[in-house]
């Protein structure tokens, strides 16, 4: 059957579009209101004003107070600031921190920027579920430890980590004695998708972003909860309150505080929506494909995210074949250039070399619907069948 | 003479207007080609590709090449990536810089929180005139000196620095062996205001701001020369050849390129007109009102920048005066919640306390005109008057 191609976006896992209810909010910060918001003067107290109200949506979306949200360039500049800003700022109680094999680059990079600085940092496994133990963090802790840093939701897999569970071992530490202990969460995946509240999670710090949340690339904020000592990362003026050089990008923060209250107030119906979407895409590629399975825990994770293997093909080659249907999706794997190595994630919950190349992973978005999951499911069966006839594995196995 | 308010921006060394044209051409990057840069399916190769175009056009208006363009959040990023970035990845063959007294916060806080790590930092004297001398350069420079920080226009003062100078002392000590000498300029303040461009200039590395230049706040370069080795300073994924991690702001980028393409079409254009206006509204406010006096040397500068001094009067009261008749201009102080003190740059030239208080910052833009001067021209005089008549030192010595 010859469908023409169309666009279908199931890569909101990597970026969103930008919901067109932002762009009309944040039109005027370009042209009419576009003061600098450290200015005295007129154009600068808009510009302060509006920035303060985004500050408070981002705050109220996951039951933080405005003062404890610090603006930043993206998810990947929160999770700097708070791994680094956290080991500088305590460092002379210890320099021990706490992560897991699959957190996002931003954090892993963190950690290991940090041992290069005689840091010792302790990578706790995952498991075939993808899913960090509280107990191992237990086992993990020591008096030297100034920071538990571990990410809410999966970026590949989509797995709910136990963060309240160890905000609760955290909790429990610190009213023994162990005052600087932290718990950094990276909740880039997570904010949007499922509830998110700093209380109940009981995290000291936090990183969401933008972009992931159908805001502009390049606007992100870190939490940090009243009391938390960090050292700024970026050296300049004092904006932040001293937590974050740099004059703020006022558009781009009105859009992150409109996101936040859009998510908010359509979170519930995200759920039930696209995680029906989801589960039926799951069934349908099941019975339709042989020799697939599906990468980590399927109970505890969020509605939008579904990781699969197609044995004796490359996810590579899947996407890009895709990709010419007008459908795009992630192989999952961080392939550089041509090299075609399972990621870090997939090898952290075992999958090897042989097992983690065929790996696809699709994200739906609020605005995915029915028909669009129905093409690509009238369309990757036949993809996948063609990829493995002229595979040579396939040749061989199937 | 009852003139009703009307709003005239003069603040533009704070931030600009983004060009409407600038608006038109990103867009689209919201809602329609919203993909990931770093996603290999045709989403992101579009994003990729529109980044890639960008990254062009702002080097050829520096006279770079596009892999030389890191681009950043802005232009405190930007400085903090030169400086720290050079120090870390060079600190092996020396731990000296030399600066000025009367750079950008980013630049000397950056220094500041290097000599907190061991660095040792010169400040260099800027004298009445706001400007550098080379011969002081020369006389400080040791064989540890590996990076030489220098802004090429003061922001406060719009007096330009002899970078071509310093370029060609560096060249000169690199031939005599001293290859780790390494040279930044802070060009957030000249770029779109006068010629900029990097071979002439001689300079390593030079870091500019979108947001001053029409493009959104929250966008920057980091010009980087071909071979010079820096130190990340955010850690993650695999962005801009390894030298800044974090998803980049396709739009913001987008924005940059396209402010950097009209700033090159117009810079002669700007640099007449503007120079004018500003020159005939010099000319009026010391014809018009006694006892000022202009700060910095009034030759050596960029066009669109005017620091006054009004003797007998605070510049935080002029400022607020002339905001209540809908014209925006900065005091050129760094006054922080009350504390009327001249600021850092004032003091570099030597103002005191007492003289240099009343100090305004005028900077005019592309879309100023003849006829809002006329209305500040009206407008000073009286409010001047008015300010140092209720002054209690006025009236000592008025």
């Amino acid at each position: 059957m010859q469908t023409p191609p169309r666009k279908v976006y199931l890569d909101n896992s990597a970026t969103t579009r930008v919901d067109p209810e932002v762009v009309q909010i944040i039109l005027p910060y370009f042209t009419e209101l576009y003061g600098n918001a450290s200015s005295t003067h007129q154009w600068g107290q808009r510009a302060k004003q509006a920035m303060e109200e985004a500050r408070h949506q981002v705050a109220q979306f996951i039951n933080a107070t405005a003062t404890e949200i610090v603006f930043t360039s993206g998810g990947t500049e929160a999770d700097n600031l708070a791994i680094k800003g956290i080991a500088e700022a305590h460092a002379g109680k210890g320099k021990h921190i706490i992560t897991s094999q699959f957190e996002h680059p931003a954090v892993l990079n963190s950690c290991k920027h940090l041992e290069s600085l005689g840091w010792n940092v302790t990578y706790l496994p995952v498991y075939r579920e993808g899913i960090v133990r509280p107990a191992d963090i237990e086992t993990a802790i020591t008096d030297e430890t100034v920071l538990i840093s571990v990410m809410h939701v999966n970026n590949e897999l989509g797995t709910i980590q136990p963060i309240k569970q160890i905000g609760d071992l955290v909790k429990a530490r610190r009213a023994a004695g162990h005052k600087h202990l932290h718990l950094h969460t990276d909740a880039v995946q997570s904010v949007g998708k499922i509830p998110v509240d700093v209380r109940d999670l009981g995290v000291d710090l936090l990183s969401l972003s933008g972009h992931k949340i159908h805001a502009p690339k390049g606007v992100g904020a870190l939490f940090v909860r009243r009391g938390v000592r960090l050292q700024a990362q970026s050296h300049g003026g004092h904006h932040e309150r001293d937590r974050r050089a740099g004059t703020e990008s006022v558009p781009l923060v009105v859009a992150l505080g409109k996101a936040c209250e859009l998510e908010r107030l359509h979170l519930q119906e995200f759920i039930t929506r696209v995680g029906n979407l989801r589960d039926g895409l799951e069934a349908e590629i099941i019975t339709r494909i042989p020799n697939v399975s599906r990468n980590g825990d399927t109970e505890c994770r969020v509605p939008h995210i579904s990781n699969f293997n197609f044995d004796h093909c490359e996810g590579e080659g899947l996407m890009i074949a895709l990709d010419l249907k007008g459908i795009a999706v992630s192989t999952g794997s961080a392939c550089a250039s041509g090299s075609i190595e399972p990621s870090h994630v997939l090898t952290a919950i075992g999958l090897d070399h042989e097992n983690g190349r065929g790996t696809l992973r699709f994200s739906l978005g609020k605005e995915t619907t029915q028909e669009e999951l129905d093409y690509l499911i009238e369309t990757l069966p036949v993809v996948v069948e063609k990829l493995r006839r002229i595979s040579p594995k396939a040749g061989v196995r199937h």
